[in-house]
């Protein structure tokens, strides 16, 4: 594999948080401040300069071939990676006896996927607040834009162009408060999630609780007091919060790909993709690719619902079968949180193009109920808006 | 259509809550509460009667095939439904002027699917309950009956049936936060979402605010302060809590199969499923069908989710194609609760097959760190259930 | 469960050849072909009145009661069913030795199933001529009818009404193509799927492959020479021509509601939906619920396609899982090339709309050259649509 | 974006064809070889040099900055791609009129994917004939190896391993007709899909025709006489045949993870992953990750079925939506296949343990009317994998 964005563009030209060599090095970090968990609970400095020396590995000195062939042989990275971690500290002299101890590979995989996860979400969040707080003023100016509704494919009835815009940020609205709700938990289990091994290394029943514990605060995630090997809804979860901004953030597009089609002409975007056929072609790039993500995301959530019905103390599949689709769903969602950003921030609204279209539409007139009712549609957004970002903020 | 259960048998023996029929009727009660909201605004108990008069129609009464003849011209019911109850209010001497008045096809079935989605969830959550209490008590008695665990499908180390089982409790756990944190959100914005049509009857702007919240009410139903027309994410939010039970579900089912398959014998079932080529064989139904759910689920969930992705003030499809998958995902987790209840309730454990299993397994030495770490898991997995219980109750 | 259309527009006011009362009058027809297919194999005529006195019974005077007893008992109806069905031969005095001889469950309901799959592909190929015969002479009469055609929701480049209806007929093409390859292969192999049973019973060695090949000639069926209960690509083969029917009008739907869109009136639809908010309006339904079964068939073949991943002689739960997939996906293709084949049969061009939309559009000049491009693409779609139906009629 | 496999074992160790740099590459390819279908249809060597000059380039020489800046603002890399190959004809003074012409970018991606899908399925073909001549052999071998059959999770009949590995073979013909069954065509129509650039640049009517079977020829691909640009059946049908192998193989994981499970004993697999918690412990990493794939598939396959139902001339959205999931299935597959090859040559049986298990399970004796019927299938079996292979070589 050699992908660096080809087939997915809305990928392209944002921060990747989720591609193997962040993973690769967040997989590192788990080790390391599983290191200095075991000097909490052992009650020693011992392992801090194991730690620390794990924290600065530059995960491209890592023998790559080794860890690609240890995926192919064990089915996943870890094995070989602790073997790389334990080369280094030996070469530097360090204690190797607590590293990756009391855990199981699913351990450092699962919370380095939910690290990745927090950190995508973190970043996501910042341009979807910065798309919703553009919208929201653009939706107050708008509030008495008039143009025609249209449902089923056909003119209905006047609306304006701010209660348009009022949808959208209902939206983000509605993406926000799910990104909020994500809970971001640590794993730590051991070979079938009892944490026997963690209590026997540390010689004393309830070490593993102490010991996730200290890790999730080390790392910024949730303790969420037991392992979830088999128990996968907080995986689900976060994938249904993904495919939720994913969602929205692809009915925003695809409404103003309609919006700025030839002959309607109410919504205008700055820029715009060359075409190879076309040269005086300008397309809606950063619509399309949110609209393409949209398409995309379901199928890949519907992966990670089937594999959360798991089997076992760890599946023979379910598990694997879920890494690539939560990265890719993770993917989606930043990269179209990006481009919604790019693309508000290019958006202008033609108010005599969305009059003409109205005016010709024939679905009655309008008036000041008209314009009351449109202005209690955006004032009201615009209030969830703010009072979704203060929920976000009392978290 | 003619359908009665053949074909999806994890529904078959529940109250069924989401068919047709029952969809017909609380849309007949939307209608009713809708005339009861409009006199409210009015400030008049001219309603009444006739909200009364609808609360009262048989659906079973309605003209059917003018229904089906409406679903097949209209796209919807709705149109030929508000025709039929025109024609009963008339035929009472019942004023009409304010039948339907304000709202839309998409309100009174929008509205009428989530009522149907609360009493999903709400009769689900009772099985849930059930089921998990029963789980409790399992788990703490089996907590230090050894057995062994696997993963990848091996042998792999030493755990407990109790742990086993806290962990299906665990799931259990999640499936009620998950109910619990449903929202069952009103619809109600007129042709174009705006409202326009609600305050223009009332004569006074904000009516429809009153109109909805009071509608909300009287439904038992939220109110979200706005339309959602085209802002999907109620729906896809209530898919994924719906799918999150269904996987929750269908893992408890693959381990009971697992662990009651001839040979391991640490699981066993009450009654069992006839088969038709083999009179002495007793097929695992509810685990079987509670499986099959959980692979059914995630197809429709991708529906919804696509589906959230719409267009315009209501678009040409997609709203269409939520109907079917979301009802099928209600149906099937609340027929897979239904079942999760009747199995836990005839499950018992074989401890002594279990420690043979484990004797014969090879997998290492049981002692006092094993026990007390299993103890731990199950500890931990009965609190979550019922600091769960509580704040559902404080909601 | 109730179910007679209310969520399922598609599939109102067609004839529906999946209903559950359709499976299970199916299923009597294979238990009656089984008994002739037995009479084959026993070189005798005893079961001719048996088989008879079953293919005479009106399915809905079995037990409906213990038939859905049976479903929620055994997790299929199977087991039930030959109970009803052996208390009518016994009631007539009738031989009931070899009802249900040598078959497993999975045996009737597959077959069953797979006939049904065949009728609502009969069905549903007779509507895609229909739509593709009007299609062709529509392209050809348009060919030269000039328009502007559209990529990424932008103005595009010149093309005439034609080449659109083409791209279409294209699409009918590849639909019917789809559909003459499906394949109706019929299941049998008793309880783990040797055939053992039915050998036994015979009395020699080899007597289920005569019993299959007969059983498929009686009902039509393609004779797969094997048993197919875990080997589940003919399935999927199915779902998948299903889904390719439902896409390919999908497409077709989207393109119908775009071009009759108020504003472009390229194309016009006969008739139409009411609106229940807006009298005036005229819903394109047809396209609009052509659109609908797009998105929803997806995941319903997403299901199917895991499904097809089994395990074991016969899995425990991923044949169940099939069912209602398979017939939902039945129904979609069927309610949709109905549909298709009614929007086609009302739908009319719109010839100065489309030159107009074209001027208004300035994407270059249309001349000889143009034209005669057009004029190529609809002669190749409709040489492919004849040559398409040739292929079929030679199979 | 900087992946290498970590995310997705069952490609790790495979050779790679459907790579970021293998699908440029092949774009690049095709943009020589449509310089040679121009000088076809000009009757000029003029093309010639220039196509060479192409073919010759090292894709990892081009600007990647300048692509990926390219994907960003267009969405496609295409626009940037001509531009570089542009630079590299214009460098070595060879002239460029020619480059690209009468194409779109769609064209060349298009052409491409196929291109890479074609090497795909040619790969896994390959590893399909392997795994099922060794299964052959082994269904042969063990013919008469009884054991017990499962159903619903249970013991249910005796059957022999032979007919267990038929099964597999059975679904390794399955798949290797699927994969027969594809169609590779090249596409090309222009901006709107008329071919009219084509006409025009080459002076003469029906050109693109020439240009187009030029171009499938060239590259090896079929020839559909025309552009399906917004006509995606092609692509599903790639999509569905890829889906099918897939889940073929994940049957056959499935059944080996069963078969091989300590207790059961009756399969061994040579080699084996390591644990990272369990250092004796040896995972069945083959079939877990053909388990895997099989999960993914479906969910990806839902998008590309959900993405044909496109709109307009090329479409905003479904077509980009189509690139990632389509490589994905591609990659599952080929890596699945890979691995079922590796798997079933290490695998081996355990007669002892399989008649052990059967005695053990109380469903009947055993006799010759079970071998010969068991011996059946296998032949059947056999034969149908020969007449498979036989037919694919007829193509």
């Amino acid at each position: 594999m050699n992908d660096w964005g080809l087939l997915q563009p809305v990928t392209a030209g944002s921060r990747d948080v989720a591609g193997d060599d962040d993973v690769l090095e967040t997989m590192v970090h788990v080790e390391a401040a599983l290191l200095r968990a075991w000097g909490h609970v052992d009650g020693t400095s011992d392992q801090d300069a194991a730690a620390e020396a794990l924290d600065a590995v530059d995960p491209s000195t890592l023998d790559r071939t080794a860890l690609v062939e240890g995926v192919a042989q064990d089915g996943v990275v870890v094995v070989a990676l602790v073997r790389e971690l334990r080369g280094v500290l030996d070469h530097a002299g360090l204690p190797v006896t607590r590293l990756h101890a009391g855990a199981t590979s699913q351990d450092v995989l699962d919370t380095a996927l939910v690290h990745v996860a927090r950190e995508a979400f973190a970043q996501l969040r910042v341009r979807l607040v910065a798309a919703g707080t553009a919208l929201a003023v653009l939706a107050d100016a708008e509030r008495a834009s008039v143009r025609v509704g249209h449902t089923l494919g056909r003119d209905a009835a006047p609306t304006t162009l701010g209660v348009q815009v009022a949808g959208w940020l209902d939206g983000i609205s509605s993406a926000i408060a799910a990104a909020d709700g994500a809970r971001f938990p640590v794993q730590l289990g051991g070979a079938v999630g009892t944490g026997e091994q963690a209590d026997r290394i540390a010689g004393r029943p309830g070490a593993i609780t102490t010991l996730r514990a200290t890790l999730a605060a080390d790392l910024g995630l949730d303790d969420p007091g037991r392992s979830w090997h088999t128990e996968r809804t907080p995986v689900l979860a976060l994938a249904g919060a993904a495919a939720t901004v994913v969602a929205v953030l692809g009915r925003i597009g695809r409404d103003v790909v309609a919006g700025s089609r030839t002959g309607v002409d109410e919504l205008a975007l700055a820029g715009g993709g060359a075409s190879s056929a076309m040269p005086h072609k300008r397309n809606p790039v950063g619509p399309v690719v949110m609209s393409a993500a949209a398409l995309q995301a379901p199928g890949l959530l519907s992966t990670i619902a089937r594999s959360a019905a798991s089997v076992d103390e760890r599946p023979a599949g379910e598990w694997h079968a879920e890494w690539s689709p939560l990265r890719d769903l993770l993917r989606l969602a930043a990269g179209s949180a990006d481009a919604a950003a790019r693309t508000v921030a290019g958006l202008s609204v033609h108010r005599e193009a969305a009059a003409r279209n109205l005016a010709a539409a024939d679905v009655g007139v309008v008036d000041d109920v008209t314009l009351a009712a449109c202005g209690g549609v955006v004032d009201a957004a615009v209030d969830r808006f703010r009072t979704t970002l203060d929920d976000g903020h009392r978290r």
